[in-house]
């Protein structure tokens, strides 16, 4: 049986959360702590992270908490995070631009490794030492450094033919910002950033 | 009875997936749709779609599916995007500019009206005619127009006390792009959008 199939993914989408948390409080050294904290610091009852926990395994002792370093371990050898993962980024506009400036992704196990754009003008510049490169030579560098994951920041009406390329060459996780559902073969993850259905989720509840 | 309080927040945030849908089929002049037309586009069961929407009243019927227009104008209601909203952006770094520049809100119920942010070399400059503010205006300025969303792109160590202020002036609903949970008052609605946090979900499912 294989035990993946019976954790719920909406369970799954919360793990990363418990790990930024976590890290969060070990940066403050903090060394043990509750899923009362844990619940306090993201906004999540305390009930539903001892739940979700239990599904992995025994992860504390009542009364006595979590080890921070212990939970932070198995919670990166769940995500898969024990070694960085290489990104190949399609689409250098603004956004492409700023997502391969940002610092932030070495320390969390992901490094923008490539990118992609039909821009002749974009080609061959380089943006924090990465050479931008021509998109036509996409599937081959992609399948050679057998990169899984791609950041897609093409405009909307290119999104669907990218992603299929991209599917062809053995990426099987990506992460669209473009504003439209793609259709791709059921074993590809999709997940989608749209600051727009966002932020129309909070409009129904503004005055 | 409040009405709001009995339809569940997740349905609410699948309420933007559905009109964006319904606004690409508009594109294409269709004029009629069906829950299972709907749910082949976003990857969601008809009978989910079907459930959702008829919490909110008879929008279609049984045979005859969706009218476009109709269902187009009853989630705009719905989700209080008949007139556009203005935002206040705090953080004009490579992200905050990158969303200044986007061309995608005013079609779809939003325009960044300020922007903000705590550097010299940046205040008073224009980013696609819209010029950056002293972040010290920012109350005052937010609580003149009355302004009521914002989006956070300032560094995770400044997001809660920009926060504050956002909500000290008005604001009750943030987006924050800053990797980290804000700790608010109950009636503040926040959304995240962490790539890292998206991506991590993603790899657990990866070889």
């Amino acid at each position: 049986m294989n035990r993946k199939l019976i954790i719920p993914d909406i369970v799954v989408g919360r793990l990363p959360r418990y790990l930024q948390a976590l890290q969060r409080l070990q940066k403050r050294a903090v060394q043990t702590t509750s899923s009362k904290e844990l619940g306090d610091i993201l906004g999540i009852s305390a009930a539903q992270i001892r739940k979700d926990l239990s599904q992995f395994g025994e992860f504390g002792k009542q009364g006595t908490g979590y080890s921070v370093p212990f939970l932070i371990d198995r919670l990166e050898d769940i995500l898969k995070l024990k070694h960085d993962w290489d990104i190949a980024l399609v689409g250098v506009g603004d956004l492409g631009h700023a997502i391969i400036r940002y610092q932030g992704f070495s320390n969390r196990g992901f490094c923008v490794s490539m990118a992609f754009d039909n821009d002749p003008e974009k080609i061959g510049t380089s943006i924090n030492g990465l050479i931008v490169e021509n998109i036509q030579n996409m599937p081959a560098r992609i399948q050679e450094a057998q990169v899984k994951i791609a950041m897609l920041t093409v405009p909307a009406a290119f999104a669907q033919q990218v992603a299929e390329d991209l599917v062809k060459a053995g990426v099987t996780a990506i992460l669209n910002y473009a504003p439209l559902v793609l259709s791709l073969p059921k074993h590809v993850q999709v997940e989608y950033i749209d600051p727009i259905i966002s932020l129309q989720h909070m409009t129904y509840y503004l005055e």
